[in-house]
């Protein structure tokens, strides 16, 4: 066993925190108070190759594993969460079209979407169907050489101000098995963007239904064959829920990072919060338990690279623990904070505010104690 | 013992249940997004008596006890925390002008309080005290029959919109014998407001700080004598925490029963949230513990009201106890809602937001804490 | 609303404080070690009335109300929680008679029941069955003027030292309505009882296994009328969740007070745990939920004496409140006391051992939050 | 970055997790019931080199890292948690001769303390000390070729029924720079033991405090230098503090195993337990936070290992974190078990009583937190 980062992901390690610090941390606020969707800083990560992360290298991607993606988010989420979110799935579109894509569908695209030129959306979620991905009613059908969508999707990450989307839809039958994955230009005739929805957090990244009235795509956009949407959803999702809890853990980084500065500057009673006992355990525990989830996320990471029957069942255990973790953590720095926590002078309820959803998305959490238990009550575990 | 309410207090809550429902509920979406300080509404309140709940009656206000308070505020917070806080405050400054200002001064401005023709602030808080109320540094000079305030105030409720202020400021030595209370008009010269703060929730009630330079009011403006200030602050203290608590029992039980309304209406994998065990467990938990919240909080209003020598360690127990079930039954609530919990379509989100200053504000819970052990510790106590 | 003991509780409570520091708390560790069954010492209790509290006047009983009685057994449990329990346990069994017995069962067992004469057990519980209570297989079968009774009982406080037994069997239907319930001798031919059950805790009381096989009683030993036992238990529920829920606060107020008295002596890197801030925090979180747990027995205990149509929900929360914070507090306790703490000669890991067993009778915390689930989200609740 | 044991790590887990099957696993309940020292199974172990795991392989050891032995214990702990908390300390015994005694002590004591031919305790704690082990006053003081030992110990394992004890005694100042450590014939003149103290859990090692009255030893029984015994200590405790957090992680999933199995087993209401989803969502979080404390205990033994400088902040870490959850997943496996958790037939309630211990016990968990933020606050900190 060996739990010290390798050379090279040391060194994604210090280029994704200086990319952090230079140009995230210094606009997150303002992004935050303006939803401002960064764009330009987005294209600026491809060019460091952050948008293709587990992209394969013959594909233009950089070609790492979970693992090291989740060392260079942990960094990335440190000077913005919300933006780095809308990266991780900017990612999983790359990687998908990259995977799956017919060779012409994946020339077209994959380039651009490397660069940052175009960005992706992920379009799974429908309003009635939440955490039941698979009772999805948006429908393809094939009509020659074109297939034709409709259907609404909701909660879409991005959606009004990406150029590409990734859309689940049915092919056929009821059930995950009818499910297909298509590549869909996001100015295709027929699509309408909802209204941008105001949320708790995460500004950065606009969050739109969108709904699909009889929209044209050519047949060469389909990923893979019919009926293997649910499939890549699922692969996609365990990585997904490794790189939400990355993000948890970055975020709370900070925010315990913040909370132990003030605590040393701030005085109360004549001396500063670092002395008094009762504020140093609740930093320790934080500190503890922030790098228990770091742990366990990057020990799901490596089971997931290295295809462990039981990488699912462990992604979600990383999901459930590191996003609980990172919303306690920056709880209690906002409580630390005090007064000064409650304000949007002081970056704290941002971070509150912003990991707030990632026990929510990728699966609730609830979701994941139901994947949990259901492999650890089946007969064939492995996981214990 | 007798844990229902009498005829009197059910005839209160049923008028402030229909003042929230009719007056606050339908608006409060709206002042949280336009950050709308509803002055009208405030006054409305104000003929209904909820202005000057605790205001003696010789001196125009309803003369009801805390308890009964309580039981109208939780009503009214259901309606919107934020606005019911803002009226809490006032009660405060209402009461405090009613009970401690000369007769001079009570004329000229209780009448006016208890109608809400003028709305009133509270200033006891410093940027460099927090917690730490008694090391304030706001200084007030008598000169001839006039006093003179300089300093600076930090978060206050209502400045610049309100018409009246109760400033703590030092007239005498370090430490709270030294802190005295004065009247002061809004509108005073010498008063600068600061911009309005940006704040996770209580949008409905700006915050800001208030500068006094040179500030100068008439000698009756005190209350009662030089050096009193401050035994007034901490009998407003333990009044001023059951009201903090029963805004947290209001909003955390308007949010309990969203959740519950949501889970019997909203279905996943084919039957409503209502049916999945995991989910009634913890909407059971969340009332058990509401409905703990809230008996606690009225035997800390009893407490007070009788003149308990240990009302202060049971107002202290009841502000810790109640705004942290209220965060985590609000926090759970969100949880229950899922992605829709996360988006300000649903008023989820405001509650969670407007619920977590109150485990700050009033003291925090660690001093909540320490308020406590000490007196638990304290060789007369008679919490055992 | 009032919250204050009257004149007769206060006297009550002063009669059981009195008995549990000389009858009780001397005696309370020996018992444990030796594991006796103190029969001279309930009989006293029996003398003060302690085995009758809510048994009706008329019957020679004590006629009051679950709330008085809950008064009492918290003073009781403080002394020693294991005898205590056993005592509500007797006074279940003491109620049922003279509430259901015919007069001729009523005129031969309540007088000895209510002096302790006679000790009395409750047979509900079934090895297969558990928290499924309704699914009892013990069958009744009636054969002219008697009633044999065939099967199994597990888990029955006082078994194999009592004289009396209540037994809940079938006599009709599968499901609830089959049930009855009967006295029966504990000296009757066919009874036989098992080993006595090494346990965790609750060392004072017998728990034995008790089978039944073709015992004949009398026909006037059936309770009330064929069918009508699932409803005894049920009523009886209601009242031994209020009385486990006492057990649980007074015995956790003992840990408290000796917590607190262990802080102020026990002296660490210089000066007594008392002094040490984190300590002090979790002395006063310890306090703070121990007193609303007391808040909420009472309030339960209050809305079963009104005949309230929700009461059962409110036992079932204060059930699972207080017996939950019991168990938080002796645990705190013994982690306070440190090594002390886990030592014998220390009474804290007696109290820590004794109250676990209060989440899972009467219907385990999981059971009570079914319970208050299905009340929350039936239409006609009366709890929102 | 790699998480899986090597094919070493497996073979000593194959070998421990047989022997824990074979030799402790059947035994371990009677051992608890009969407070049993089991010294031949132990001398078994010595045989297997679970005595001397990280002693050096020039002395007679095994050599291992401190994660390697973690594994180990690991499984051993999954048999019987006492009895391997006892090989920890004897470990801890074993390496401190073999590593700071002089060439003629290390060949005296080192070959019989690897077999298990003599078994050892070592006498740190003092009644009066706590967890402020530098304030010990246990004398030493130097005659000669000989050192004359007066004190008193309490608390300590084996103590009564082995062969050597390893004792902190001062030589010199006040502090930590004064303590001196000793290796001492258990049988030697002057020492007398208390009687075995009854304590909640671990009945497999006897607890006894040891009086030293003039106890005269050899001057070449001293460990290093003077003044160095505090040192050696600190050495010890923080690989004491990972073999604690190991002996709970093993007995966590050991319960967690159990809890499963029973739920597939029992049921209630018609179905087996495990169809419960409340009860799978439980099970789910037990297995998540063991998995995360496992994770932690192997990285704070790997920093042990690599000589990290802040290890002694991880394994403090690992400590609280580990012996934490591993209680909490204990107690909730009790709970799933319902009343058969109760009953000493059922082995659950012995895990709940052993692991209590590991929360107390090489530093309390306080302690634990206070060196975490003594760390994290220090200008110099690498934690963050």
């Amino acid at each position: 066993m060996d739990f010290e980062l390798n050379e090279d992901q040391r060194a994604f390690e210090d280029a994704a925190r200086q990319f952090a610090r230079e140009q995230l941390l210094p606009m997150a606020a303002s992004w935050d108070e303006m939803s401002t969707f960064p764009k330009d800083v987005l294209r600026n990560a491809g060019e460091m190759g952050f948008l293709s992360l587990y992209t394969p290298v013959e594909h233009g991607g950089m070609g790492l594993s979970r693992l090291d993606a989740s060392v260079i988010f942990e960094q990335l989420a440190m000077g913005c969460t919300s933006t780095t979110a809308f990266m991780t799935i900017h990612n999983m579109v790359s990687w998908m079209v990259a995977s799956f894509a017919t060779d012409q569908a994946r020339a077209e695209c994959c380039p651009k979407l490397i660069t940052g030129e175009w960005l992706g959306s992920y379009c799974l979620t429908e309003a009635n169907a939440g955490s039941d991905a698979a009772s999805l009613t948006t429908k393809a059908v094939r009509l020659g050489d074109h297939y034709e969508i409709s259907g609404a999707k909701a909660f879409i990450s991005g959606a009004g101000e990406t150029d590409l989307l990734i859309v689940m839809a049915r092919t056929g039958e009821a059930g995950p098995d009818g499910i297909s994955a298509f590549i869909v230009p996001a100015d295709a005739e027929g699509i309408s963007y909802g209204r941008k929805e105001p949320k708790l957090g995460w500004h950065s990244q606009p969050t739109r239904a969108v709904t699909f009235d009889k929209v044209r795509i050519p047949a060469h956009y389909l990923l893979g064959e019919e009926g293997q949407g649910f499939k890549f959803a699922m692969k996609g999702l365990d990585g997904g829920r490794i790189n939400i809890a990355t993000c948890s853990v970055g975020t709370a980084q900070q925010a315990l990072n913040l909370a132990r500065q003030y605590m040393t500057e701030r005085k109360q009673f004549g001396k500063p919060l670092a002395q008094f006992q009762a504020l140093q355990f609740k930093l320790a525990d934080m500190a503890t338990e922030l790098v228990a989830a770091r742990q366990l996320v990057r020990y799901a990471a490596s089971k997931l690279d290295s295809g462990d029957p039981e990488a699912t069942a462990y992604c979600a255990m990383a999901k459930r623990f590191a996003t609980d973790v990172g919303f306690a953590v920056c709880n209690q720095a906002l409580q630390l904070y005090g007064g000064y926590g409650y304000i949007q002078e002081y970056p704290i309820e941002r971070h509150f505010r912003d990991v707030r959803v990632h026990q929510i998305l990728e699966g609730t959490n609830e979701i994941m104690r139901l994947i949990i238990a259901r492999r650890l009550l089946n007969d064939d575990t492995a996981l214990l």
